[in-house]
């Protein structure tokens, strides 16, 4: 039996611990409750605001307390609805955006402590100030924080050389379920003394706990960078290139991405002053970038003798290399604007998996034949984080715009999503790469993962917040 | 109360799993009962060989069956008697010395599985013959398994560059406590769906289930290395120079192990064809080692850029440079003996701690006072990883040989720990930086963890092995 809920009292408790101007309710409450891409839309009771983890710790004893879950949000940019509360008003929003204090920086360690709530622009920038880097960056920073990036243990454009978010963490400060706090903000590169409590809740979408804190590494500034794009002919060949960089840059490839001819054409067709680098149309593109320790002119000769050999050995049909940070930064905005251009050409249903890097050849190959036969005139946009494994292999409505408006594409995203996940389990792949579960993938995962690993992830789950009041539907569910 | 067990029964049903041949008892049982180091000794009612993981998930049906403990085994190299079982005799030794294949390697993924009985040093092998660096590198490597070392997250001579154990590991493959086998063994770079039960198992020493194999990362072969030894007055300019070659060198720095001259002297005493390779004595001293993608001049060039900066700004009172691979072995050798040498000079007392990199020097200095004041006339023998934060921080009984052997300074043992891992705890540092804890350091853990950790570490504990039958009297007891 569900027990009613005191809203007065709880909303007064909840001043009580953070002010009255941090609990927020009513109109002023509605962006909390929507995830920005407005899929999912949600009930709470309040958002409360709390600066400091003690407040964090109270509001959480106080909702079990009530019977009241507790839903952390960052900077609400995630994909999957992970941090929109369900449809019940049985749910206290805690905002982590007070929480934004750069703690410190410890540049001779190569560290710093964050609060959960500080963006992830600003983690950046500090370690900048300290010269040093932080190299986690996604097309979010400006709003998505630090706790957001550990709980869905964000990839973004420098995984292939620095790791996910969960490789950047070495210590975290974490309030259970029960409302105590974990301070395992530990600075160590090496710490051997029983099970690994931060690995579980990085990645777990708040269903666990709710992050506070976290002592991430710095890395040494890159000296320069070194920037290029390749025309090829297929993705077999984009494979072997990758193989060849790694040999030939090793760990100071920090960038290869591709895509396809059709992702160019729609940044060149919605994005009237962006241009293929190239004279002629190629199947396939990929952006490579080179962070080196050493100086520019051995980054150049670096690049140049990489293109080279590929030249060489027909590797690849072209190549152009950025001479300044202004064409650097134009070959980059080709990437990074096919989101936007897919989105303007109309309805897509976007994939965000990783299979083997080996076999992603054989995957796009086999893919595109069996959505092309089971969803006729839908287009292929595939681009992604190759050098990861990871695609954004995305199913564009066929035509455009007016064309699309009967409904009838996005009725078909169940279908979709299992052809192509089916495939992706087929190969051996994650359905997530990068972007979490959420409620958006939930089903999903019941689908994909075995009865063993849910028997111990519902185990786990118990384990650590036996009362589901952490972000209850979300992962799990 | 505790049944008594049908020992007939449990060996006839061993033997029709794995063999007759592969159930040991007796005599030959022995060396699986005591740690290779002789400080741990247990009892077994049989040693069991499995060969398949089927088998070993079999053995551990059989196991709850009959109420009896599995204690996993792979090379029985640890440094904390975490494979050694206890004095009853309700346990089963599984031994995973026949789960011994290379499964696969995929060179174009930069991923091979391995089985957990695989020697370390095979793994390099199966790395380098196809044309891959398998970074994992210890002392023990030629008789270390993979599963010990994801068990106890082994960390060795090249973390600073590809970290420890959990870091190159992609998937595992587990038999759980309720004797099922979990097939997570996936290849990906990118995988974010649910908790993250991999880094569960690893370094959890056995205790919540049984590693039968892992998927882990390959990285190119380095083209070349240069090796350098320098002279230093302190440990501040140690880490100075650190720093300086973290900037210059960047991901191609992989070594940067400290010792001082007292360890030095102890090696050129004990071992008659090793010498410092400087004229004059120093306080200190630093290997550095730098495993580049660029040919052998570009690395020589690099070393020595690095080493007339060091100098010209008086960080170092001078440098050798290896010139061969013969010389850099020569000082490599130097840096491996300081263990044998220590041995060799009588009892010592050992810790593996890691603090804060930038606050190894204030360590250093007040923990050396305060041991000498408490203990007076040990020695210190202080080496390690200083790139990792990591100290094998020992402390040598005084005078030499037989002056020794009244036992008086073994007998200081467990005052010496708590000084060393008071003042650990203090710098907010680790008392078991790579070695684990297993039954050595089970009561310092309860001393050093917090009793949030501690209940949570015991709730995960009693999520996946309920009955407490993987590896008992290891980590929480």
């Amino acid at each position: 039996m569900v027990e009613p809920v005191d809203a007065a009292a709880v909303l007064a408790a909840l001043a009580e611990i953070a002010g009255t101007a941090n609990v927020i309710t009513g109109t002023d409450a509605a962006p909390y409750l929507t995830d920005w891409r407005k899929r999912f839309s949600g009930a709470a009771l309040a958002v409360v605001r709390p600066a400091s983890t003690e407040e964090v710790a109270r509001v959480v004893r106080l909702a079990a307390l009530h019977g009241l879950a507790v839903v952390p949000q960052g900077g609400n940019t995630g994909l999957c609805g992970g941090a929109t509360p369900d449809a019940g008003r049985r749910n206290i929003v805690l905002s982590t955006s007070r929480l934004n204090r750069v703690r410190s920086v410890d540049a001779l360690n190569n560290t710093m402590i964050l609060e959960a709530g500080v963006p992830l622009a600003r983690a950046q920038e500090a370690a900048r100030e300290a010269g040093r880097l932080f190299p986690l960056s996604l097309a979010a920073e400006g709003s998505a924080t630090i706790g957001g990036n550990l709980s869905t243990n964000a990839g973004g454009t420098q995984v292939l050389r620095y790791g996910n978010a969960r490789d950047l963490c070495l210590g975290l400060e974490v309030v259970t379920a029960e409302g105590e706090i974990w301070s395992g903000l530990n600075a160590l590169r090496k710490n051997n003394t029983g099970y690994d409590l931060r690995d579980l809740f990085i990645g777990a979408e708040g269903t666990l706990g709710v992050i506070t804190a976290a002592c991430v590494k710095l890395f040494p500034l890159p000296q320069s960078t070194g920037t290029a794009m390749v025309a090829l002919r297929s993705v077999e060949d984009a494979l072997a290139l990758l193989d060849l960089a790694q040999h030939h840059a090793a760990s100071t490839l920090t960038g290869f991405e591709l895509f396809s001819d059709f992702c160019l054409s729609l940044v060149e067709k919605h994005f009237s002053d962006h241009r293929s680098p190239f004279a002629a149309r190629h199947d396939w593109h990929v952006l490579i970038e080179i962070s080196n320790h050493q100086a520019a002119e051995a980054t150049s000769t670096l690049l140049e003798h990489l293109l080279e050999r590929a030249l060489a050995s027909g590797l690849i049909e072209d190549a152009v290399i950025a001479h300044s940070g202004t064409q650097a930064a134009e070959l980059w905005e080709l990437r990074e604007h096919i989101s936007e251009a897919q989105a303007a050409e109309g309805k897509n249903i976007k994939h965000d998996i990783s299979v083997p890097i080996s076999r992603i050849a054989e995957f796009v190959r086999e893919t595109d034949a069996l959505v092309a036969r089971r969803f006729p005139g839908v287009r292929m946009v595939t681009f992604g984080h190759l050098g990861d494994g990871n695609l954004h292999y995305n199913v564009s409505a066929p035509g455009f715009g007016a064309v699309q408006d009967d409904g009838s594409f996005i009725a078909m995203q169940p279908a979709v999503y299992e052809t192509v996940h089916d495939q992706v389990h087929r190969f051996g792949g994650s359905i997530s790469a990068e972007h979490g579960i959420g409620q958006l993938k939930r089903e999903e995962l019941l689908r994909y993962k075995s009865p063993v690993e849910l028997t111990m992830m519902r185990a786990i789950k118990r384990a650590l917040d036996p009362h589901n009041r952490m972000n209850p539907g979300k992962i799990l569910g």
